[in-house]
């Protein structure tokens, strides 16, 4: 139920009928950017629209540019239905995810297609703002170049590990790269010209709507997600929202105390669950030196059977199932997904995760799958994508419009005049 | 954003129009329900429905015996405005909370008023099933037969300290009860002769309802509740609505794990938060022996201002913030409330809980105040009775007329002859 008293204005006019037309053009495309091509036959039996509006709605669609109709084979009895596809040259996305060693960079096309792909190491290792700020604008620029002529760009979205203000991207913390209180959507908005949309999220968040869009949680409403990563984030999923809090800072899932007194976390407090199972303390479980080794080296240890590194990692597996029963206490999930290091190194920790996890009430032992990510180190461009996809998703003719005039406005203020006069 | 794919059937035709009129009566019944007698020009202005369309949805709820009119007092110029009130006598819900030790009662009317509370020991101290049901039927009848005439009974809500399956309200396991498994909503459906919708609960779910719309959490969207009573619950609300989970088993704050190795917990788990700021931990915590002493003996020793059990409060406190640090950083609430002993004992253990929940993330600690709940022993009545309101507040013209004929329905098997018969 929808708790509470909030009065919902809703004027009985000629706007409603406006709804819902916009509603129902949002339900084809949100069908045909999530499962991809579909006949016409199908768009009318996942609908539940009869065959003219589905036939009007599509077209519509194409007409924006948004979708395109071809024949569909013939095959089984009567005329082949039209096959109707998302253009993915129609609409894009420019998704980053910056991480304490790199900033990974996609051009995402409407329907999720990773159109160009890359990742820049920073030059410094201090991360220092205006460096990743500039690197952020000029590969923004690089991929808007190849991007497709008449391809609307529908907004830059960046993935950040840290505590980020909603709705205005405002990095309050990120401990891995050591930045506090930075403005990275406004910093952005203005070294791109005020051109597009610019939205920052959390790392844990993009991941878990990344997942539970087009991963391993897809088809499920309650997703928890954990990203081994540097330390550790994740993000929530409930009954199909993604969890936000007061502020969007939300499931900071790496700082539940899991063990009163111990470890120094990155945060400053002792013994968060990060502490436990972040990258460096996988390390030293492994009998390594932070200070020399990195995950990496962990990785291939395993990967060759060394017996230190797998009783290391078996070690930690049980302070990730402890922490994970907790949370699935507090979630009730239906799937579990592990990103990052912890995803990799899932297979070698199960069994002592799993013993560690049956502490977990029996109702929400029962229901709870854990699994690992499906979209590795790509799940922050995915999910960050995801977030500009939204709005045209929700209404596609009004976006469009909306994105065009806001670059055509800002079309005479070339991106890289004004950085310099900034 | 609503993530996802899901489809979202919206049929353009004349049921548009009825969806709207019901979603305006829906509006102004949730104001004064929640908000009480108001007049119409509030109504105006609550609802940005103009003077003639909250006129027309006043009659129809006037009709319905909902709400009704009487002249308002002049005050100011011009006319005086009708003063709109809901009927407390119009309908109704049966509320009920079964606790170890006694199970309380209510029957409250529209506009959240408690028109008849009762609280009943348990005759045994097994909660035997049988027995309990039985209390609640008797109760209900009792409690029924008191209702004004015309009245119409919306359904029985009963809260329980345990994991409740939703929505069929099969009491997974209650270890404060001893229940497993329990067919609770079936079994006083059946002893009810079938005349009611019948819900069961969590009792921290409950509580979490109850304040976010009529306690100390008014007002804010994003809420912590957490009940300290025999064991530990909590609820959640997220953006205005509760936390339920894949299973409705969502919120059981009092298992998460604080102290790896520590106490056995009554969910059989080590070291689980509500093993440690328990009842009974805070009975060991002041010296005294649990199987001698009840937490009433340790609120009496703190209100005459016993040392040792003050002491002992505050160790707990530093548990109680530690817990809550965990919880912060995972919801990022505006509101943390504190009930059942918990809420009684917040004041004496402020120091010790500030200071270890201090290790809370920043930008979480700095949203989220700490406070003790407004609805005492009285919340979870107050949100059972809400739960069945919900679908008369969501549609009240259609609400009434299905649970007027489910009544008339069975009206001829008695409650008497049929418990007997089962």
């Amino acid at each position: 139920m929808r708790l509470g008293a909030g009065p919902q204005v809703r004027p009985a006019d000629a706007s409603a009928q406006d709804d819902v037309r916009r509603a129902n053009l949002s339900s084809v495309l949100r069908l045909l950017h999530f499962h991809g091509p579909a006949t016409r036959s199908d768009l009318v039996a996942s609908t539940g629209f009869n065959r003219s509006t589905v036939g009007s709605l599509t077209s519509e669609l194409t007409k924006l540019g948004l979708v395109r109709e071809r024949p569909g084979v013939v095959g089984g009895k009567g005329r082949p239905s039209n096959l109707v596809e998302p253009v993915s040259t129609g609409a894009h996305v420019l998704a980053f995810d910056v991480t304490p060693s790199s900033v990974g960079a996609a051009r995402v096309g409407l329907g999720g297609y990773m159109l160009q792909v890359r990742r820049r190491l920073h030059s410094t290792s201090s991360h220092d703002v205006p460096a990743v700020v500039q690197l952020i604008a000029t590969l923004a620029t690089e991929m808007q170049a190849r991007a497709a002529t008449g391809s609307v760009c529908l907004g830059i979205v960046v993935s950040v590990m840290g505590s980020v203000r909603q709705p205005d991207g405002l990095v309050r913390r990120s401990p891995p790269l050591g930045w506090h209180e930075v403005p990275l959507a406004d910093l952005l908005r203005e070294a791109t010209g005020h051109k597009y949309p610019v939205a920052v999220g959390n790392d844990g968040d993009l991941g878990a709507v990344a997942e539970y869009l087009r991963g391993a949680a897809r088809g499920t409403q309650d997703v928890l997600y954990v990203r081994g990563e540097v330390g550790v984030g994740g993000g929530v999923v409930v009954d199909g929202e993604l969890l936000k809090g007061a502020g969007g800072y939300a499931g900071e899932v790496g700082h539940i105390v899991v063990k009163p007194g111990g470890r120094t976390c990155s945060c400053g407090a002792r013994g968060c669950w990060e502490a436990e199972v972040g990258d460096g303390a996988i390390i030293r479980a492994v009998g390594r030196d932070p200070r020399e080794s990195e995950i990496e080296d962990v990785l291939s240890d395993v990967a060759i059977g060394n017996r230190r590194a797998i009783s290391g990692v078996r070690k930690t597996g049980e302070w990730v199932g402890l922490g994970l029963a907790s949370l699935v206490n507090i979630f009730n999930p239906r799937i579990v997904v592990l990103g990052g290091t912890l995803g990799a190194l899932y297979p070698t920790m199960e069994p002592t995760l799993a013993s560690s996890f049956s502490r977990t009430l029996g109702p929400m032992r029962e229901q709870a799958m854990i699994v690992r990510g499906e979209l590795g180190s790509d799940a922050q461009l995915v999910g960050a994508s995801e977030v500009a996809f939204a709005d045209v998703l929700e209404d596609p003719a009004g976006t469009l419009e909306a994105r065009t005039a806001q670059a055509d406005e800002h079309e005479d203020h070339p991106l890289r005049v004004l950085h310099q006069a900034g």
